[in-house]
């Protein structure tokens, strides 16, 4: 089935030690979009400037993502400038533009009506709520946020909690929402404010998907997928969104909605993120094949896989 | 097959969030010895001082480790005083007295003379090599450094490295060690110094072992055991030596030396380092059975294992 994202589309300039590329195509949306694109059909809500040419949106219409909610409106594109130090965990930001982006309002075209499956990227919590409420027929509601909205919108937030059913977030930003500087039981804070998962993405050591009691089956264990250790890291933006991307997209892909549905979906989150650092911006997200993904899935799978 | 293990016994200070203990029986040899204990004879070799007293010796008596190469010598025994702050990750040193570990020179008793496994806990790397060059049944060297002799000993480390058959370290010491920032090559260059084998220890997220190319078996992929998020971590103190005790006993209790044995000793590892975290210092490694060690392992392979 069809999964619509709701997030940001942007121009970014980004440094690492690899090199340096300006103005590219980048934001949340973007990068989920495409990661997602391998798996089921996407449908993006965004907005953009009058910089933002059909080139640029046919990055994501050659994968066959629907474009038709991307907003064009007067103004410039949401522009955002970092760079990462050695450890490339970390992008220190140099620039931030919101430029169109500060005034986003969500305008769901009235073909999307019948999502079954969101994803809210991070963006304003209230505008999160807002989406979902409008969209009814939603089976699964995927969410992302981050320590800015965590310290200074929580009451919004927490409404925004309560009808996102899995909560993407790294490990600090669990800690913080959850207000716990030990992660499981900072998970279990998090699982009360409503959601039924939380998934902590933990970077280059893969991520974890916490359960409220019963949710998804029997029992409460959490399942940990690990990531590949990769030997070039070019550029690490857009890992989480793509990881999200992989993870929202399977679990769109399979008719059932149950435990083993989400483990694999954890593996495949990884699988698309570690390819998106392969290389700069969203290119190695562009010209994959189904073939690759499932052959590294499978490298991912036997890297922790006891006989 | 029983293992050796040479390194330090010492009594510890420790403050961290749950609490504070003092002069507690710790070192690099009785976590080691105590987690090994749990699956097959552990011969000590290290040095103690006057304030060393038998009832001291009897917590590693008490797991039917042999003593006898604990030398008793004139002074105080090592003593060590830390805190850990929030996160649990890295001790500040307080205090660091050397006393009688200052002086120590190995020796290895005659009835240790059939030692099949060894493993060399972090101690000066020319005293490791003298120890693995006396030994001349071993199958199997286990072996650990750290930063200090990595910066200050390059060349005595090198000429230790060429005798360790499986180095265990943690992500820094292998960046630092292969002088690479980047983890799976810092990780070959590393390999390329001598060890078949290196398991790099990820803290929380567990460890993942890197192989040379076609050592113990086919290939070179790596492997990776996750660790238990656990709700709460005492005291970290010793949870590496306590990971390479559960991952060098394994070994040394199987017949086989292949890569199977190799990634569930791995698992094993991550086992004892989550028992060792439970409670402070030794306390949680005196008191264990097999059965909850092989309950635990079974907790850890679910937690990665797809159907």
């Amino acid at each position: 089935m069809s999964i619509l994202v709701v997030g940001s589309v942007a121009f970014d300039t980004i440094a690492t030690p690899s090199g340096r590329v300006e103005n590219i195509v980048g934001g949340a949306a973007t990068y989920f979009s495409l990661a997602a694109s391998y798996f089921t059909s996407v449908r993006v809500v965004a907005v953009v400037g009058e910089d933002f040419t059909a080139e640029h949106e046919k990055i994501m219409q050659n994968r066959g993502i629907d474009t038709r909610g991307i907003e064009h409106t007067k103004g410039k594109t949401f522009r955002w400038g970092g760079q990462y130090l050695d450890n490339l965990n970390e992008a220190k930001t140099e620039f931030t533009e919101l430029n169109v982006f500060e005034r986003f309002q969500p305008h769901i075209p009235r073909d999307f009506e019948d999502t079954r499956f969101l994803f809210l990227a991070n963006i304003q919590p209230t505008l999160q709520a807002a989406v979902r409420l409008e969209l009814n027929q939603v089976r699964l509601t995927g969410g992302d946020t981050m320590n800015f909205w965590i310290q200074n919108t929580p009451k919004e937030l927490a409404e925004t909690l309560k009808l996102v059913n899995v909560l993407l977030i790294n490990d600090s930003e669990t800690k913080m929402l959850g207000g716990d500087k030990n992660l499981p039981r900072a998970a279990r804070k998090v699982l009360a404010m409503g959601p039924q998962a939380l998934v902590v993405k933990h970077g280059e050591y893969g991520a974890t998907i916490f359960f409220r009691e019963g949710a998804f089956g029997i029992g409460s264990h959490p399942f940990r997928a690990p990531a590949l250790p990769i030997d070039e890291v070019k550029d690490p933006t857009g890992a989480g969104d793509s990881f999200a991307g992989g993870f929202m997209g399977y679990i769109a892909s399979q008719g059932e909605l149950n435990r083993e549905v989400l483990k694999r979906a954890l593996f495949y989150g990884g699988v698309m993120g570690s390819f998106a650092v392969e290389r700069f911006g969203t290119e190695r997200l562009q010209d994959l094949t189904r073939d690759e993904i499932d052959a590294r899935f499978q490298v991912f799978r036997e890297l922790t896989h006891l006989e």
